[in-house]
């Protein structure tokens, strides 16, 4: 009964024989539940990606980079999704983050949907290691995070458009919630106010990033008594809804009204006209999330928690100087 | 010491005593290590989906559906790619296949590239069950796989082209070891040879179903002596490539040549002209693929072995009679 006392870790055996005893176990090859996970974590270890949907070229992207990074690492890749037209994302998210820190995993990227500060703190409490792609609300100075340089993209882009004669320029924005949808709303406001041009609210149009919000939006717009000569779409999702509701409407881009994107996705080079668009370097955001998070896995220091990677404006066929059209 | 002789299953121990260790050990929380690895995986099960890669709408699709179906089962999802640029893709599936069947699974589904009999014994000797998306070579009456009716596909397309009054159609097919490929092949043979029209071997280009051999076989079509004036593409990818490739020889689609493509995936519609392909139904063929591993999983019985779905011809923007061009 000494092996009960010790299983049991029941204070009356004498430190010596508690010592041979788990010596004992341990070298049979039985161990503690616990333990057992864990070894079996450094052996085969798991990878959260959540991301809202595979639907969008953007998640698609970031899903490549994060496989790429992984694949020679070891760990296998476990993929979640959060959004989608028949399910609650919000409500996805509770669930897939209740599930993960309840199950196996070593760490976790995160591209978030809704508003999560509050549930991040289920992953904090229970060690998992994390870092997220595109920050939602403020998160504070310790969470890791990866995102591009969306104003510096947007200002550039708005830039482009005035350059080339635009003075009423659309605006359709991503969920206020998202830094990078308000970086990119700052970024434009930003290159009017340079430019000595008013920025004017009935041009600006938030929602979300989905191609329905940027076809609603670009039709409303078009409705103006004094209308848009150019949109800027904050995805390159809502551009290619934009090019259904102008062609809709029998507007030619970008003769009639030019159309930049956000997100250089697959997509937009096969476009007719092509788009011309805001790159982000999403595979690359997923490539340094990955190697970050294996940083923070690792116990070592990162060199910033919050890092941008640069945009380029990808100038293709969808702009031309304002009054081409007929 | 006797609790040495039960862990190491010393025959030197009386039943009862050896009875009486082992229920004390299992009440203490010390389990043996495989059985807390079972345990673990009742409660949060993983599925691996191993697809070429993540950049063709084909495996998106796929793995689109998969998600969808793992997503209220609890399960969750362990993704993997074997095919890039930079990787050998007969290497990727191999190391796949090891870690895999080393690792901790419940259950895979397999959209494998290279041929693969061999390989999915490693998974049959330790009892992993699988499902196959599009077999590969021939797999034996056992093997669980789910696919589109693809013959059926390819002649509807074929004899589409055939009504619009084509005679010369080009076909580029996929790797001939993938039944899917070998199955369009027949297809447009079996439609062209309804028709009474012969099948021109110098017509028929086998390759992979990348968008760069559609491109270089639409080239080296366009160079015969008698050029197709229609090109039948055995995948979305290819047929993208084959409008470059006609853009770049100053052809119009569809006026001086019609294009097919196989697949309809989410650029098909996007395209300009919108790209005139056969349905896949691919996010149905990976629920189909959860859904009947799942029964393998619980030793339920297939009612079938081989599933195909339907595929639909999508008629769309890229087919005209031939001789519309100037």
């Amino acid at each position: 009964m000494t092996v009960s006392r010790v299983l049991n870790k029941r204070p009356d055996v004498a430190p010596q024989t508690r010592e041979r005893v788990e010596r004992m176990i341990a070298q049979s090859g039985f161990v503690p539940a616990r333990a057992a996970n864990a070894r079996r974590e450094g052996r085969h270890g798991l990878i959260d990606l959540v991301v809202p949907a595979l639907d969008t070229g953007y998640s698609l992207e970031i899903a490549r980079g994060v496989e790429a990074a992984l694949e020679p690492t070891g760990y296998r890749l476990v993929l979640s999704c959060t959004y989608s037209s028949s399910r609650d994302p919000a409500k996805q998210e509770r669930t897939w983050l209740a599930r993960l820190s309840q199950g196996k995993t070593d760490g976790a990227i995160l591209v978030l949907y809704a508003d999560q500060s509050r549930r991040l703190e289920a992953l904090r409490r229970r060690h998992i290691p994390f870092v997220i792609v595109d920050p939602v609300g403020d998160l504070g100075p310790d969470v890791p995070s990866v995102g591009a340089t969306n104003w510096a993209g947007a200002r550039a882009a708005t830039e482009y458009l005035l350059s080339l004669g635009h003075r009423r320029v659309g605006f359709i924005g991503g969920p206020p919630s998202l830094l990078c949808a308000e970086e990119r709303l700052s970024g434009y406001r930003s290159a009017l106010e340079a430019a000595g041009t008013r920025v004017t609210p009935e041009l600006v149009r938030p929602g979300n990033f989905m191609d329905d919000v940027g076809y609603k939006q670009t039709l409303a717009l078009m409705e103006l008594a004094e209308p848009p000569t150019a949109i800027f779409a904050g995805s390159d999702s809502q551009a290619l809804g934009a090019y259904g509701a102008l062609r809709q409407l029998g507007k030619c881009v970008p003769d009639d009204v030019s159309v930049v994107g956000f997100d250089d996705t697959l997509v937009a080079p096969l476009v007719t006209p092509a788009l011309t668009t805001v790159r982000q370097p999403l595979a690359e955001m997923g490539r340094f999330a990955v190697r970050n998070l294996l940083r923070v896995i690792e116990g070592r220091p990162l060199s910033s928690m919050r890092v941008q990677l640069a945009t380029t404006l990808i100038i293709r066929g969808s702009c031309a100087p304002p009054g081409q059209g007929s």
